[in-house]
This record gives C-alpha cells, structure tokens and sequence, in this order.
C-alpha cells in the first residue's frame, strides 16, 4: 500500500481526550476516531489490526470445533424476560421500543439469544454437544467509558457458547476454550495470564479471566509468590486470621466532635484502625445495608454484590443517611440501628471492646459487642485482600497485586439459562434434561488496546508481528531518482512474495517518514537511501528493539525473511 | 466437515412464516432461523455463505483502491441534524436516548458518519480522492418487513463513500464502483443488470441500482426492446404522448350513486378511461395534495414525492377526505378544492372535457377543463409506465416490465453532505470547496436471498460455486465397513487438496442424506455405496444441473477438479 494514498491522519501531539498510553497511540497513529463517548469508527490501520485478531480467533475457535454463527444485535425484551435478566442489567442495557412499540435491546451479550435458538430446536443427547461462537458487536451503555477501546460502549466481542448433556462435557468444553484462549493469546503476541473470577451477572460456577498485566488496566489481579495461585481481587481470599478482640466492657459513649474518619479516630482515641469497625452504608436494590469491616480492611462491593444477591449496589447518598438508616454520614454505627441489615466480614466473628459510629452528629460508642449490642446477620468473605497477605491455596507465598487488562472471560454457566428459559433434551432414556451451557467471550476490540499497552515505547507502537497491519514498511528517502526507482522495484518485489508492505511515498521530509513509521509501528523498516544504494546496502530496523544493521541489496528478500522470522 | 457435528437443522415442511421461495429455503435448509420480525440468527451454513460474498466483496472493493474501516451502528443525533435528514427518516430509523439522556439512532446508512469523520481531517486536495468502505450491520426498521432477509430490519450491508474533489473526480469514482459491482456479482455466479434509479432519501444526481431478475422481486423494471435503456419503474418514463381532450363543453354536474371508482364511471357513462381524470388524495408531510392522472394510468408516489419534495407522502385515510379535503372519498375532484395543492401528469395538459368527482356524495362533474374551472400548480410527470410503451431513449423499442431484487445501489451525492455538514478541503489555491461525494451500497444478506432467487429446483438450493457454503459433499450408504473406510479416506484427500468437504456422516437412511444435500444445494456430491465400489466407480452428481455421471475411483481427485472447474 502506498501512504500517499493510504487514509492516515497521524497526530503529532498527544490527544486531550486520552489518558492511557494506548488511547493515545490508537489517536494518533490515525487508527480510529472518536464519534461520541465510548463510540468509534476504526480507520484503515486500525482496522487491518482488528482483523488479523480476529483471522487468529476464528481459526483456534474452528479447531476446537466451534462453529461460527451471527446472532442479531437487536433482541426482544421477551427472552430477556425469560432469563430474568430484563431488569438485572440495569441502565446498562440499551432499551427502545419499535415503530410497533415492542421492546427491544441492544445485545450486551448473547447467552439468551442462543439458549433461545436451540431450545425448541436442539431435541435429543445426539445433537450435542454443540459450541456455536460469533465475532459481532455488543452495546454496553457503561457508566464512564474511558481508556479508549478498553472500556467502550460499541465494541467487538468473540463470545461463544457451549452446550452440553452434563457436567463433565461442560468441563471438557470449558477446558478446550481455556486451552484455545491460551493459544489465541500467545499467537497474537500477547502475554496473558488465567486468573480466577467472579462471575458476576453471568451467574454459574467456575470462571476464568485472561489477563494482560499493564499499568493502566483497571482490574487488580492477586498472584501468590509461591504457587499458581492467581484471583482477581474482586474475588481473591488469603490467610487472613480473625481479629483478636480482647476487651471485653461496658458500652460506653463517647464525645468525638467533627470526627469523621478512621484516621482521625486513630489519632483522637488513640486506638490502632486495627481494633475499630469500618461500617459502611451501602444501598442495594433500594434497600439499606451496613456492611462491617476491619478499620483496616477495605470492603470487596463485588463479594457484598454476591452475598445479597444484589442487581445494584451502590454507596448511600448523603441524605439517604437520615432517610434510610435514621443516622448521619461520619457517625453510622450498627447499634440501635433498626429495619437495616447489617452484614459482617468474617474477620469480625469476635468483635468485641470495638469503636463505632453513634448514629448521633459527633459521638462514637466504645466497647461494642456484637451479639450482646446488635445483631449481625452473618460473618462472610466481605474484605478485599492485600498485597503481602498470606495465598490462601498453599498457605506459604505471599500475594503480590498487579493491574491486569481483561481480554478474555470465561464461565461454567450450568443450567442458569438453559432452566429458566426451558431449554431441554431428552437423554437416552427419553427423559428431558436441562442443556448444561458455558460461556466464552473475547474482547477483540479490547485486546487491540491491551497488545499497545504491552508494546510500546517513547516513539509509539510497537506491534508484534502476527498483529501489525503491515509487516514491513519502506522508507524512500529524498527525490533521487534511482532511490525512487529501487524503493518502488523492492516494493514490488516484497509485495510478489505475500509479504504486506507500506511504502512511504509521500513527499514529506524525512524526519515525518521516521517519525509517523515508529508511530504506527510496522515490525520491519528498510530506509532507502542514495548513499547507502552506493554502498549496495538497505539500512534495516527492527521495531522491537530499535536495532539497526544494513542488508546487503543483492540478498535482501532472503536477509528480510530471515530478520522477520527472529521478530515476535 | 462432518454432518454429524454440523449444526444444520434442516426442516422437510415449508415453514409458515415464508412467503418466496429464498426465505422458505434458508429457513428449511438450516440457514437461519427467526429472532423477531425482520431479524435473524445466521446458522453456520447461512453464515459461510455471508462469509464468501463477503469476502468476493472486499477482493474487488480492495481492487478498487477502497480502503475497509468500520463505522459505529450507535450514532449521535448531532451529525443526522446537520445533514437535516433526522426527521427524513422517520420511524424508519430507530431512535433511544443513552443514560445520560443524548439523542442516538442505530444507522440506516452511513453518509453522516462518514462526512462528519472527515470534515476535520481531510483538509488538502492532495488527500483526495478517497474511497471508504465497510461491511457492517445496518438497522433499518421496516414498517412491513418481509421476505425472509429479503427486507429485514437489521442487515449487513457494504457501503462505501467517495470523496473527490470535482465532479470529474465523482465521475470517475462512480464508474469505478460501477465496474467493481458488475465483477462482484459475476464471481458471485449472479446475473445482475444495472437501472437507472431514482435517488430516493439520499438526494442527489446519477444512481443506478443493480438488480437481479426474479418473480420475487419487490422492484419493477422497465427495459426496452431495442435499446439498452433499463429503468426502475419509480423513474421510468416511456414516449406516452399527451390526451387528445378534444370536447369543450359547459360544466355539467351529474347524479352518480355509489359510483366510485374509473371502471364503475366508464360502465355508468359509457365513457372511455382515458377520458377521466383519476384524482388522487395524498398527504405530504401532513399537507393536503390532488394529484390528477390519466383515467387510464397509475399514480407514481415516487415521482410526486420528488416533485414535492416530502420527506412522507401517504394516501390520505378515510376520515381525512373530509378533514383536510373538505370532500368525500370516492367523489373527490379538484373543482373548488379550496387549500389544497393540485399537480397534474403531464399528459392532462391539454386536459378538458373531462370527468371528475365533485367533492358531494354521489355526483360527479363533466365537461371539466382545467384553467376555467381550477388551477393546477404544475403538470409534470407523475404515472408509472406500462409494459408495451415506446422507449423514452430510442424511440424505436417497447419496454418490457420484469420484476426484480435491489441488490446493489449507487449514487452520486455531489456535495450535499458535504455543504450542509461542513466538509470541506482547500483547492491548489488555498480557497475552500466542499467535497464532492458518492455513496454504494450492496445489500449482503440480501444477496444471499436474490442468489437463491436465481437458483433452485424443487429439490432446493443450487449455490453458485462461487458462494456455495461447501463444494463437495460425500455420501456414504449403508453401514458397510469398506464403505465407510473408504468414503472417510476420499474426505480427507480431499480435504487435504484444500477443497471444501462436508462429509454426511449421520446414521440416516440413504433417502434422508439424497433429500438434505439437495436441498443445501452443495455443488458436487459424491455418493460411495458397497455395489459401485466393487466396479471402482463413484456415483456424481452436478447439482446445478442434477446429472449424474460415475467417475473412477483411481482418478478420483483430477475427475473431481475436472468436474468442478466446468461448473457455473
């Protein structure tokens, strides 16, 4: 392809729009464009990328005999209703009605459309197993979409969704989409990580994330020094041990004017966090909730979310204080804190002699006990976990907290769908049994980001090879006609191979030609210039590590395709 | 492919829902199945058909120096109210609001996205032309969808956009789309001619349409006999020559009880219809218009739409005869029609004499002549023309009418985006002009249906190599060990060879696997039965004509390829 032809809108300045580093190299390396927030359309190089990721998806999802189906983005309330989902996903769902006033969606995911497709078709055990996957987009109206692509509204998924007659062939195909993920990853260059999860709105059992680990991911994933423990914190656990509440008194009352915080009460009672009792006001579903933790422990929404079986969960607003819980922001407490539920993390079972809110403008109680001052309703996993905590599968590494890109989400679903939405076979002996199902989703939008986030430097991007969207790129320099003549002559030649080659053929000054090819960060460069052609030498460079060496002209298919097989 | 993996269920009954014989095949061939109205799952057959017209697509969209991105389906009402085409639409275009409360619609088409990507970024002539394409879903939401994937609601389409700086460039452009069309369609094994059309809600100058001839066909065509003069009938004109009123009489008003319609006057009156004036009540826009044509002719809503320039023009209801008209369906005329937009066909311009309704509940006017006893705003060409009509090109011909399927449409936009958008780029002397656009569309699930339209027995599908979700298909009969070896080892040559094999494994009789493989129309079947392997032969059969021939089993992969390259 020739750039002067090529829609390329380089930027030399970083966009204001964008925070992280792929953000602003998809920007300005003129692969896409804002349309509206979280919305965009994907230029010519931008695109070229996202379709080798997907070429590389499509062939490890046929070989794991998945077959390749499209599936509507505008789907009936209907099903959704059936799943009883209709409501659980909240704002983010996109809802309208017809010119006939039906309702309708825009397809977050697909799992309903496909337990629909098959449940009044897919009749007999014979008939499965099955894995049916599409490559489409979804629609996600996500609170504050942010980073680009990595958090978008209107992006490309690879879901795919597995049927079988029970549990081991559940596992069976859940094993081989976690093995074709790994190869996925790997082949488009990226170092990816299986981690636990939490299975969120998808429900169901088991679940993996792919993670690529980068400063700018906004999951945080714990990894034990020791074994092959990896969770994401959303749902990690460690060897934590109960606190030791020793005290054991009267309850007291105390005057703590303006003092609002676990710090400030630290300093004014001089008390360690340690033997305090976070209590959190949470609202879910519209009903109030205190959640106790540690003074030193942060609560885990997600592990909260699970516990209550909540749709939504958020923190209460300043005047639901009063309005729901009859108490003020600064001073909640759980004593005498009625028609609230109040839930507990595990680490707290023998809370005793703690300090907590008075439910009064500036007073604290002292030597609280729960049990004998109020009622817990139950002790569970509510805490996130910290770096340096104890890994709770082998009890001797330490836990280590990385930022970590979700790129790909894998679930055991079981029969969630397949019962609520009457989606049967009947087995051998005739008998009708729910389809056991599982779900499997690639962002490949996402992972466009993520492989620039993994692959970068000052100069811009730096694709590995199997994903750039061109693998070699020429730069002719200058107007000297035999330059011209040899560039467009290698041109050609390297084209005839198979290989994709940019040439730079734009009437720009060198230092442009230079700075706009590290930009878009094609893995091979050959400069061509009318001192080196003296010479009989092409001046070749590596991406990958910015090394240069010349090539001789006379060798020069044979010398690229040896320089581009060490490239990764 | 093994069939006993496949997910392909095929159906033996023609389903209910299917009208034309393409939706009533795709559904029975396990294609696709019904979400909702006008909207699909595509199965894994339906889907590699999509697949490869998508892929002939892009072969000659990339020939043709278009450059592939992709668009947001989700877009903000801003750039559809610059274009002043957000009202246009109507209920056509599904409109919602995001959580925070914008304005956005799912894209019928993508001119405004398109314009507004480049109006900031394309700034030089020397970044012209440029041609942009894409194949992406659009959402159309149609007020009678029908036809299976004929005239569905969410549809993928190829649209592309030209962008140039005169309209010499345009010229260019649009013969190069032109000629990428013709080429498309021929891979794809289609006989496609290109119409005159009419511009529709894309505005503009030139446009042709691509059609497929098939009785199924939405579209009328009007050819001529002699020349190569083809038109839609929305635009056709022919060499229909005005109305001889040669009578000039006084107003006369006369009795006609529950005479309402022309064939019920010319009984009554013993008057010829071409002596009438049918007048026609329509509401533009909510606006009130008589549109007056020939006794003997056809309004054309098209033309007076154009005329009109309305966004909608619909028949007026019943109620509104008296609302809008003050008159009576049935008896309306346009004598003493007071605010009421009158235009009349071009062939009334001599118009007098005439018979009319008057505006009164069983009576009708005669002797009417227009200029004494009404206005008329213009006389311009509003009817549709008739098979058997003189050619409006050569004079010489007759137009034949033929029904066909819109598979492809191409315009010249000119610079209307562009002007009311904004979109404009500097010329050699820095002075701003507006670009000049075309816009083409290829309807590619649509495709499927016209390919199937032009290809089927009673027994099915016969795909067109070229698209054929498969090439080859193998029949093993009976449950003999030496059948089944030997079937297993000509799938894997074959396989290996790189042809496309599905093989039918299934445990079904041998009348079931005949019915199936005719019916998926896959282009040559191979059928392997113990009697024919004792004499060393197979039995093939070329689909597209069903003959039947035995070829050797030791030549068996070079009669194959013989076979193969003399289909069509």
């Amino acid at each position: 392809m020739r750039m002067s032809k090529l829609y390329l809108p380089t930027l030399k300045e970083d966009p204001a729009e964008a925070e992280v580093i792929s953000h602003k190299l998809m920007l300005r390396a003129g692969m896409m464009r804002k349309h509206s927030s979280g919305i965009y359309s994907y230029l010519p190089l931008g695109y070229r990328v996202i379709k080798k990721i997907e070429k590389i998806t499509r062939k490890h999802m046929d070989n794991s005999e998945a077959q390749e189906v499209l599936l509507p983005i505008m789907q009936t309330s209907e099903i959704w209703k059936d799943s009883k989902r209709w409501d659980k996903f909240g704002p983010l769902m996109i809802k309208f009605n017809d010119r006939k006033s039906r309702e309708y969606c825009l397809g977050p995911t697909h799992e309903e459309v496909v337990t629909d497709l098959v449940r009044d078709e897919v009749r007999s055990y014979k008939d499965l197993p099955l894995n049916l996957y599409q490559i489409q987009t979804k629609v996600r109206d996500e609170i504050r979409p942010r980073f680009g692509v990595m958090r978008g509204r209107e992006f490309i998924m690879k879901d795919a969704y597995s049927l079988d007659t029970d549990y081991q062939g559940l596992d069976q195909s859940y094993q081989a989409m976690y093995d074709a993920y790994e190869r996925i990853f790997a082949e488009c260059g990226l170092e990816a990580v299986a981690v636990e999860a939490d299975t969120g709105a998808m429900g169901g059992k088991d679940s993996h994330e792919f993670m690529v680990l980068a400063d700018s991911g906004e999951d945080e994933i714990a990894f034990c020094s020791h074994c092959d423990y990896a969770a994401n914190v959303e749902r990690a656990t460690s060897k934590k041990t109960d606190i030791d509440f020793e005290v054991e008194a009267e309850l007291e009352k105390i005057h703590t004017p303006e003092i609002k915080t676990i710090s400030e009460l630290e300093e004014y009672l001089e008390v360690p966090a340690a033997k305090m009792i976070k209590a959190v006001a949470m609202v879910a579903d519209g009903e109030a909730v205190l959640a106790l933790v540690s003074g030193e422990d942060e609560l885990n929404e997600i592990k909260l979310t699970n516990y209550l079986q909540a749709n939504e969960l958020r923190a209460a607003e300043e005047e639901e204080f009063a309005e729901l819980f009859n108490s003020v922001a600064g001073f909640i407490g759980p004593v005498n804190l009625n028609n609230v539920r109040i839930v507990a993390d595990q680490r707290l079972k023998n809370m005793s002699g703690a300090v907590v809110g008075a439910n009064e403008k500036d007073y604290h109680l002292k030597q609280v006990k729960a049990g004998r001052d109020f009622e817990v309703e139950a002790f569970t996993d509510l805490r996130s976990v910290r770096g340096g905590e104890r890994c709770p599968k082998c009890d001797q590494g330490k836990l280590n907290i990385k930022d970590g890109i979700e790129v790909g989400h894998i679930f055991k679903l079981g029969t969630k769908y397949s019962e609520n939405m009457g989606a049967n076979y009947l087995d051998e002996n005739g008998k009708a049994q729910p389809i056991v199902m599982g779900s499997y989703g690639i962002g490949i939008t996402r992972l466009v980001a993520a492989a620039i986030e993994q692959n970068n430097d000052q100069y811009g991007i730096k694709w590995p090879k199997a994903i750039a969207p061109y693998q070699i790129i020429i730069l002719p320099l200058g107007n000297d006609d035999q330059v011209q003549e040899k560039s467009e002559e290698i041109y050609q030649n390297l084209k005839a191979q198979g290989w994709e080659v940019l040439i730079d053929d734009r009437s720009e000054r060198a230092g442009v030609k230079f700075n706009d090819s590290e930009l878009i960060g094609i893995p091979l460069r050959l400069t061509i210039g009318s001192r080196s052609l003296e010479n009989g030498v092409v001046e070749a460079m590596i991406r990958e590590n910015n090394k240069k060496l010349e090539i001789e002209l006379d060798n020069l298919e044979k010398e690229v395709e040896k320089l581009f097989a060490d490239i990764s």
